[in-house]
């Protein structure tokens, strides 16, 4: 449907007023920086303000045990399951305004834009608020997403607790909210906005990612072991340094990765060398190894190719080496009929807009979404792929084009 | 003088009967190692033990105002200048029992064995053993041979204390020493005989090391800064890794002093990541760079090639870098003549006798008397190349053959 718009500055004004809440001063940032933890009482501020918006456009709301807020524009047909929208209203401690927030208030934003226009859907049209998704108050992230889908167990989650020992369970009890705890009705498709939070979008130029799923990763704890030495009676000749064998290491992972494909990452993010002295050739280092990749199969993969590069190098200077893996998300290939209804709205819809598809390299509430609904996403820039930082910001000009794809994305869907 | 020859056995004995005097008992070490702090108990007992033997022999002691201990064997003429040699018989914490203990028993079996000849020489012959050598009890190092040649006031170096707060001051008063503040006559030749320290004896199967000087060392802190990102969303090629740029450097760096000459050192043995975290790619490293070479100028070229090194890899990978100084030691090339005395020993005594010239990498108390009087060193080799290990060992033969090589030594140099 040509000609329907979301209006721009509608959006960034309710964005605007909800980063209010929790604004931070901070020099060089456009916008201020934003302080509002899980759950807290400036989040639960947040919320509010945002129910009291959905509620005057004729939202219904839905608050389930865990927090998670679900506003419902009716459809034709109320029986049948809705689409859904949405993000997180939390921020990291130095967060900024539009990770999650974003794509709450785009949700908000097409209701708005389809109430203008008097525009009604088959399906119902919901807008979700998922619980602590950054983790920053309550460990692990994406816990209201993940009880959702049923990666934790409720009472789990409720058990919770924050650094000052309060625990989910008593946050909501604070809050007051009126929840309902019926099992969740199914989900048609599952469409989530967000910033990219890093560098591609901007580096090709292009306003629009349609994401095609989320990287899998695993991490290691690498260990590599030689002979410590002193740095003065030792020729060089003689050494068995195991530092210089883990910089090779690094080196050469990380060339591998360069030489892969566009989703393959290697990152070397610890380091440690125990004893370590300035005048001591180090015996022993420690590092962490963050490998990530589109699908299982090319997950293992570069696994392999790590493993066996490590290995080798280690063989040639006489080092042993231990590769341990000690955690792991797996790949989440989003659905493509959802990744699909995203292009088509952008083809039909926007015939001027360029798009590319690209992978999420971090995690989303779309990536436990993804195991129980078909689920898609749509990334626009991150200026200098800046996020979880107080300077993050996005030019309101191309949040108003994601949040049209999410527009017409939606009312597609829901006709669909 | 062929046929002239130390003990062996009682020199081991010797060895052994002190190494007794905070014995530690380790498994896998084949005499055990030793525990004998500067100035402690036990260190005070080991020292009587060996003016003991000394004063046995007919030598008179003189103590200096830092517990320098002075041995002497008279000669036909003693106004002339004395020839030294000696070590110190203090330990590593957990050190072994040859580390500057061998270089004192030596030239107490030297004097034994001229005595046992009757052999007079022109000049007296001096044992000497110096106060703090090892730098573990009191900070710095070579403490009583900085105090004599004048690197370090004797006010200064009394006023240093240990871990529990005693002063060198109160441990030489503890000590109840008789200390003669004569200053010091002018020493005509230093000798000190050492196990290596290091594995280049051993690795060229050569018993006897003729020590041409102490390597320069210079210690820096390199600072590598680019931009750390998320190690989800970051695609290799837009990173800006400064621990992939500084393990880059790593291998450049020692590769370089590989190929350079048999004296270049250069190691890395601390390197931090400041906020390091498994799923961020690095955005400052810090590293420690030491840099030996047998020369000053040589250690300037040296320090210039590593600088434009790292300055290059920095540059051609965007991060910026500073490369800062905090320590250096002087390169001590030993006396022409007292390395010549040690040669021409060697090839009249025992001209079987196989040895090489060597550097040493590690300092000694040779380095700061060689800056009062000619000074050369003689070294014997380590097994496995370990020392300040309880597992340092040299075999009873070489031991052996060191001590006859100074006894050799001392005799001509006495003489002329």
């Amino acid at each position: 449907m040509q000609g329907l718009n979301i209006n721009a500055d509608r959006l960034w004004q309710s964005l605007m007023a909800i980063g209010d809440i929790g604004h931070v001063d901070v020099p060089g940032s456009k916008v201020g920086g934003c302080h509002r933890l899980a759950l807290s009482e400036k989040d639960l501020r947040g919320r509010q303000l945002f129910i009291d918006w959905c509620q005057a456009e004729g939202c219904s709301l839905r608050i389930d045990a865990i927090g998670n807020l679900f506003l419902r524009r009716p459809g034709r047909n109320n029986d049948l399951a809705p689409i859904v929208t949405g993000s997180h209203l939390d921020t990291q401690p130095t967060g900024g305004k539009f990770d999650g927030i974003y794509g709450c208030l785009a949700g908000l934003e097409a209701i708005r834009a389809l109430n203008e226009r008097g525009i009604e859907t088959e399906r119902p049209i919901e807008v979700v608020v998922w619980t602590n998704e950054e983790g920053a108050r309550f460990k692990p992230a994406m816990l209201g997403s993940g009880v959702f889908a049923g990666v934790f167990t409720l009472e789990e989650a409720l058990a919770k607790e924050d650094a000052d020992g309060v625990s989910v369970a008593q946050a909501l009890q604070q809050a007051g909210y009126d929840t309902d705890s019926r099992t969740q009705t199914a989900i048609h498709r599952y469409f989530e906005l967000h910033i990219e939070q890093g560098p591609v979008l901007e580096a090709n130029n292009i306003d629009l990612g349609i994401v095609s799923g989320v990287l899998g990763m695993r991490w290691y704890r690498v260990n590599v072991s030689g002979q410590s030495c002193h740095a003065g009676p030792s020729p060089m000749e003689m050494r068995n340094d195991a530092l210089v064998g883990s910089a090779k290491m690094i080196s050469e992972l990380t060339e591998m990765a360069a030489a892969g494909g566009p989703s393959t990452r290697c990152t070397i993010g610890e380091l440690e060398i125990p004893s370590a002295s300035c005048n001591v050739s180090p015996g022993e280092v420690i590092f962490s190894l963050d490998l990530r990749e589109a699908s299982q199969e090319a997950l293992q993969a570069l696994e392999d190719k790590a493993r066996a590069l490590i290995e080798a190098l280690a063989a040639a200077r006489n080092l042993s080496v231990s590769i341990e893996q000690f955690w792991e998300l797996p790949a989440s290939p989003f659905d493509s009929g959802a990744i699909e209804q995203i292009r088509t709205a952008a083809s039909e819809s926007m015939p001027t807009e360029q798009s590319m598809t690209l992978v999420s390299g971090a995690g989303h509430d779309a990536v436990y979404i993804s195991r129980v609904a078909p689920t898609a996403m749509i990334f626009v820039p991150s200026e200098n792929g800046l996020s979880h930082n107080e300077k993050e910001y996005t030019p309101p000009e191309q949040l108003a084009k994601g949040a049209n794809l999410l527009l017409h994305t939606l009312l597609q869907a829901a006709n669909s």
